[in-house]
C-alpha cells in the first residue's frame, strides 16, 4: 500500500494511493472510517496501519476516488535521522574512509517540503548540493532492538533528497554537519510512503537521481555499507525511535561538490529521484 | 513572570508559578482564561504570552493557586539546538581552538526530561558526562534577523543540562556528536521558563552545577564567547527558528570528562544545575 497526504479541495486528508498505466487515484481513507487520525502521521503514532489497509481496500471496492495535490507525507516528525558516507562510492569520491559503524547526524523538520515544492537557495550558500536517498519510516517505537528483528520496527519507505549546503557542512569550527543540513527545504520527501509487503527487500532498489533531465546518481540500495537493519540496531542503542521518525539511509556518488568542476543547485534547477517502488520526487530550485 | 506545565490531580496544566520565602504557589491559567491553549509550547506557537500574562495575574488577585508536580515546561519543540565550545574556559578544558563562529549541533525530543526525573544511562556508554547550560526559548518565527533584534524573538530563559555520552559525541568515524547527545533523558530542561522581562539581561547570570553536592561548575553568562544575540542572528541565516525551539547555549568548564581524574555520572548520582534567576533544576541518574 502506497500513503500518503493529499492537498483537496482546500483540506488535507491521508490518503490510499492506487497507481495506473493513465492516472493517480487516491482514496481518502476518513471518508471510508472516520475514526482514523486525519493525517498519516497519526496513523503511525496510533499504530492503525492495518484500520488504514483496510479501509483503503474498501475505498478501492466501492471507487472512492478524490483527487488533489501530494504533500509530504509526514511533517513534524520528532527526529529525522540521517546516515552519512554510506555507500562505498559517495565515501570514496568524499575522500573520507570507509565507516567503521553508522556516521549520524540530524535535520529539523524545517527543512521537510513535499513533490513540486520547492527548494530555496539560502543567499549565504554557494555550495547547495542534492543527495538522492532512500528514507525509513518507523513504524513502532524501538529501542534496543537486534538487527534481527529491526526490519520488524519500520513501517514503510519513501524517497528524500538529503539537500545540503556544502559551504555549511565541511569547513567549519567544531566539524559539525548539522547546521549545512538544516536549512529551510533541504529535505524533499514523497511522494508517498509504501508499505513494507510491497516494497519486500529494500536493499534490493535501484535509486537515482537526474538534475534538469541529466542522471548524476544512479546506483542500488545493495550498495549500502550498513544497512537498514544495522542503522536501526545501531541507533537503538542509545535512543528511542518513535514512529514517524525518518532515517535517511545516505547517499550513492555523483554529488555535485564531488565532480570536477562542482555543481551546484541554481534557481530554476529541476532535481528528480526515483527509486524502484517508491516512484519519482521532484523538486524545483529557487534563490 | 515564570511558566510551566503542572501535574495536577492527574492532568497536565499550563501554569504561572509564584516563588513566596515558605512556598511554591501555581495558578492554572486556562481555569481563569479557558480559550488559552492547555500547554506552554501551545501558548508560545499560537502567540498569546499576553493573555497568559493576564490571566497569571488575574488568578494571583483571586489567591486560585493549584498544587501539583512540576513537568519539562516543553516536550515537543521542533528543535532543541546546542551550541558547543561557546565558553572560553570550557573550550580550552576540551582542549579545542576557540571557534570563530557558533559550533550548532542538534539533539531530539526524546531527549527531554523535567526537574526530578531520571537521568538514565544507557549501557552501551561508560563516560557520561553533565554541562549546565541556559536555554533559550524562541517565542516568535525567526528568519534573517539582525543580531540586534534578536533578542525580542526570544520568550524566555530556562536551566538546561546537556547530558552527554563522551565515549559516543568523540573519536567515533564522521566526528558527529549527534549520537552523544541524543539518548533518550539527556536534556533535562525546567524548572520554568522565565519570561525575557523577569530576567532582563541574560548575558549577566551566574551558573552552576552542583554533582552530589560538590561545586562542579561555577561561572557567568559574562563568559558566553558568543552571545544570545549572535546565536539567534547566526542561526536565522540558514533555519527559521519556530516559537517553541530550544537554544542550549553551552557549558562553562569544569565538565566531567575534562577532570583530572575524569568524574562521569553514576547509578544513584544527584545532578543540579542552578542559574541566577531561573531556579535549580535538579535530576537523580539511574543505570
Amino acid at each position: 500500500m502506497k500513503l500518503t497526504m493529499l492537498e483537496s479541495a482546500g483540506e488535507l486528508k491521508v490518503v490510499g494511493v492506487e497507481l495506473s498505466e493513465s492516472q493517480t487515484q487516491f482514496i481518502d481513507l476518513c471518508a471510508v472510517d472516520d475514526s482514523l487520525p486525519n493525517c498519516l502521521f497519526g496513523i503511525l503514532r496510533e499504530g492503525v496501519l492495518d484500520r488504514a489497509t483496510r479501509a483503503f481496500q474498501g475505498g478501492l471496492a466501492q471507487k472512492k476516488f478524490i483527487e488533489g495535490k501530494i504533500k509530504a507525507p509526514i511533517t513534524k516528525p520528532e527526529k529525522i535521522i540521517c546516515i552519512g558516507l554510506n555507500y562505498g562510492d559517495h565515501a570514496r569520491e568524499t575522500k573520507a574512509e570507509i565507516p567503521s559503524e553508522p556516521v549520524c547526524f540530524g535535520k529539523y523538520a524545517n527543512t521537510i517540503i513535499g513533490p513540486g515544492d520547492s527548494i530555496r537557495l539560502p543567499a549565504v550558500s554557494q555550495r547547495v548540493d542534492y543527495e538522492a536517498e532512500l528514507v525509513v519510516v518507523i513504524g513502532k517505537s524501538a529501542y534496543q532492538v537486534d538487527a534481527a528483528d529491526a526490519l520488524d520496527y519500520v513501517a514503510g519507505y519513501m524517497i528524500g533528497n538529503d539537500v545540503s549546503a556544502r559551504d555549511w557542512q565541511k569547513g567549519r569550527p567544531g566539524g559539525q554537519w548539522m547546521l549545512g543540513k538544516s536549512p529551510d527545504t533541504f529535505a524533499p520527501i514523497g511522494p508517498y510512503v509504501v508499505t513494507c509487503e510491497e516494497v519486500g527487500d529494500p536493499h534490493q532498489l535501484s535509486i537515482s537521481l537526474t538534475l534538469n533531465g541529466e542522471t548524476m546518481q544512479q546506483s542500488s540500495t545493495t550498495e549500502l555499507i550498513f544497512g537498514i537493519d544495522k542503522i536501526i540496531a545501531h541507533l537503538t542503542q542509545i535512543m528511542t525511535l518513535q514512529p514517524g521518525d525518518l532515517i535517511f539511509t545516505g547517499t550513492p556518488s555523483g554529488v555535485g561538490d564531488a565532480r570536477k568542476p562542482p555543481v551546484y543547485l541554481k534557481d530554476g534547477d529541476t532535481v528528480e529521484v526515483t527509486i524502484e517502488k517508491l516512484g519519482s520526487l521532484q523538486n524545483t530550485v529557487v534563490s
